[in-house]
């Protein structure tokens, strides 16, 4: 269908184990939700040559979106839109739009006493340096805003790597513009779970349904087994509207189903 | 130091947002204790064309190791081992050690009473399919056994995706070999707490703490503000032994603890 996302995380503190990607679960999340196939997910260090070498591979892949994370912020190793600069051989440049953005917070920490005066330091004016033909995104929460820009057919959204900023930019100015180029397809996903039966001896079953359903995709997800075998089977699909894909689901889950029960397995949940 | 290594995480319940991807975490948290620098984590589709692509991007970057996740059980979509066969241009095949570990584990089954006859149906003699050049890794918990093998100077680790078996053959045949391969090195972490001053206002400090201390990474993350701005700043490096980690972290904190206060931050755990 041509929906194809990529999505960057950058940010050492995820490649040491520090911190758990649960940026990366929440975008796949939505924007599967939207109807976008994410292809790949990457996580890259606070490296410039590193973030551009990442972007320059993802654009060469042609996917409709790439959505950044992390790398935004005041610091010397938030890079991320330096290294998406350097993919496209664009300058960073200060933007009016992004220094006004962050002018504001920062009167408005100032209000609220959190700083002494308003200063635009380097640090505080680094936010608003973003490629030259990008545009700032808002960011309801906190200071540094998101960016966006496109280049080929690819829109590229760079979002903080805090997680309450990054949902807030998505779901304001992302997530109206998925829903936009998505062209109105839909996602479905059920699951059933199964007792007694060993994903091995499911494996033939589901292989049949899923030769039976061509649109349907079927995966078995062993949750352990105290006494016995306990599988969930997990069912999604992308189609045009919801029933369709309602229709496409219904049928698959009742053939395995049947399947299942001839093989002594017991259907648990549905 | 050379001592990289790049992890692979096969499957499609990481790229809709249905499972938190906690491999990744776990593994990236053990390799970089063992000494290891985790370089890039990828996240593909259960697609034999994509993981063959990804392995052999990987390995033109020739890490140390490369550890894939996922995609070594019964059922049609786990495709891993036919990935990196595809990509090593080796044929898969059934490994006799391979065999005999799964063999053993339906007579378990039998005996447990969990299925009725030990046959080896060919969804169970996949498990022992693996590239020709490759042997297995016995599986404490589950069945299907992990799988490594060397290809140049780089180990290829294939392991499962459930997270029980997944960190089970690692303690027992992975970490042995890492600590013997990083050569003794030591990584070294710790974080202090700081409130009353904004994230922008710390980064010229740190910029400063990281150019006198520059075997030392500094990375600040900022906690959320309710009241006041509060900020963990984080230190970690990798030394040849734990002395010398410990005397650079230490020389390093003190260091930055102290620009922090005469900025009028305060200091609230280390």
């Amino acid at each position: 269908m041509g929906n194809e996302m990529e999505i960057i995380c950058v940010g050492n503190e995820l490649l040491i184990g520090k911190t758990l990607n649960t940026n990366a679960q929440w975008l796949a999340k939505r924007a599967t939700a939207s109807g976008f196939i994410v292809k790949r997910i990457t996580v890259v260090e606070d490296d410039v040559l590193e973030i551009a070498s990442i972007i320059r591979e993802a654009l060469q892949r042609k996917p409709k979106f790439i959505i950044t994370t992390g790398g935004l912020g005041p610091t010397f190793d938030d890079k991320t839109l330096e290294g998406i600069a350097k993919a496209l051989n664009q300058k960073l440049e200060v933007n009016e739009k992004a220094l006004e953005i962050v002018k504001k917070k920062y009167e408005a920490y100032a209000k609220a006493g959190k700083i002494e005066k308003i200063e635009l330091t380097p640090a505080r004016v680094k936010m608003a340096r973003i490629p030259e033909n990008a545009k700032p995104l808002p960011n309801p929460v906190g200071t540094a805003p998101g960016v966006i820009l496109e280049t080929g057919d690819t829109l590229i959204v760079a979002l903080p790597g805090v997680p309450s900023e990054m949902e807030a930019i998505f779901e304001d100015s992302v997530m109206p513009l998925l829903r936009e180029k998505a062209g109105g397809v839909t996602f479905y996903e059920t699951s059933i779970y199964v007792n007694s039966i060993m994903e091995s001896s499911l494996a033939p079953l589901i292989d049949k349904a899923m030769h039976d359903n061509p649109h349907v995709y079927i995966k078995s997800h062993p949750k352990g087994e105290e006494k016995e075998p306990h599988i969930e089977i997990h069912f999604s699909t992308t189609a045009k509207n919801s029933k369709m894909a309602k229709d496409r689901i219904g049928k698959a889950l009742i053939q395995l189903s049947e399947l299942v029960k001839k093989e002594g397995g017991k259907i648990v949940l549905m």
